[in-house]
């Protein structure tokens, strides 16, 4: 997925925003589903944990691509890495698990949302 | 309502982005009601058209102040003013029209809020 | 311009929160120069006033389309319209008038803009 | 310190979208400095990489608190460790790795910003 970054991104220091490419990370992720008709409605994806590293920044105009890597698909969680580069340099990493959660209670991954994670599988 | 500005309000032309002044006056007007413990559940107010002037600019650091007239209670709208201080120079102003929504239906709005929004009657 | 609503658009009234809407439509003029290679660097269109119309709303993982109308011209100013539609209904219209800053000064818009400028004239 | 709920912070999930707890963090760090009138300008200190664990979540009108405790303060470099509380329910932790900086570079932590950070170290 590439995103533009514009002024809504950016601070006064003159670069993105650091929290901004963990957004930028899970709108790649609720793309996956979303370009597959999959709208969440009483279910989704939490973070429960992550680790990221910063390492370059983005600026306004430039436009950077989100990568997203399927770790490990558990029953109700998952373990994904997701890249974001600026040309062909990886300027942000984050590793982060994820719950499924339905009507607010960790619930099964359904079967239809496994068919289409197992695209992203490394 | 005072509110200082940190990174996140501001952009790289190192200045407040133009959209966070009417976050900070939604802040406020949200502030009435939660400081007199009415926290909206399936109700709300919400913005149905506004007029906003931007005045001068906030930098980092800055605190800021949020001033909220009522001009006109309706049966199912407001009409207030906004106008956001720094130090005693006004920087923004803005004239919106809410309508109340209660279980996403414009409704009649409740005697409890109507006690409150008198408070600050101009 | 299409973009799409993902969560951090949206807040728990289940919609969009109203900014977003400006944010957008500040992206899409942005967007006019970025795609013309023209990135800011110490210059730059800040918002002066506008007047914004909240028709209908949009909700996660919709589609919706930023529509940008130049009305007018002026030495160091724009008018514009910019129209927020979901499919073919329109959900959003706001008016805004545009100074171009140069150094932090009100200057001339330059005529490599003008030409570009141009072609959202109406 | 103390941060209240708005709606902008909030996500069509009913809750505090993920990232506004580090953008709380963010902005709990520089209170440190604006509090003691230190305003950065070509300085400042960015994230360089993190932990973050969210436990439970926090939802409109709350009042959480964030608490920041300095764990090491190295020549150009802090690991910090900050707490969400929410009454006494601690709700997210972050371990940050910050870098200072100063015109861009890696620079030297001045001696007045260490013996501000003294005073938040554990």
């Amino acid at each position: 997925m590439k995103i533009r970054i514009y002024y809504d991104a950016t601070d006064t220091g003159g670069i993105v925003y650091h929290t901004k490419y963990l957004e930028f990370c899970e709108q790649a992720r609720s793309e996956i589903f979303f370009s597959n008709n999959i709208f969440f409605e009483n279910e989704g994806y939490v973070v429960k944990n992550l680790e990221a590293n910063f390492i370059k920044s983005a600026k306004l105009g430039n436009i950077i691509e989100v990568k997203t890597i399927i770790k490990e698909i558990k029953s109700a969680s998952l373990n994904i890495v997701q890249q974001i580069y600026k040309e062909d340099t990886k300027i942000f990493e984050t590793n982060i698990k994820l719950v499924y959660l339905k009507n607010g209670k960790i619930s099964k991954i359904p079967q239809k949302h496994i068919k289409i994670l197992n695209e992203y599988k490394n």
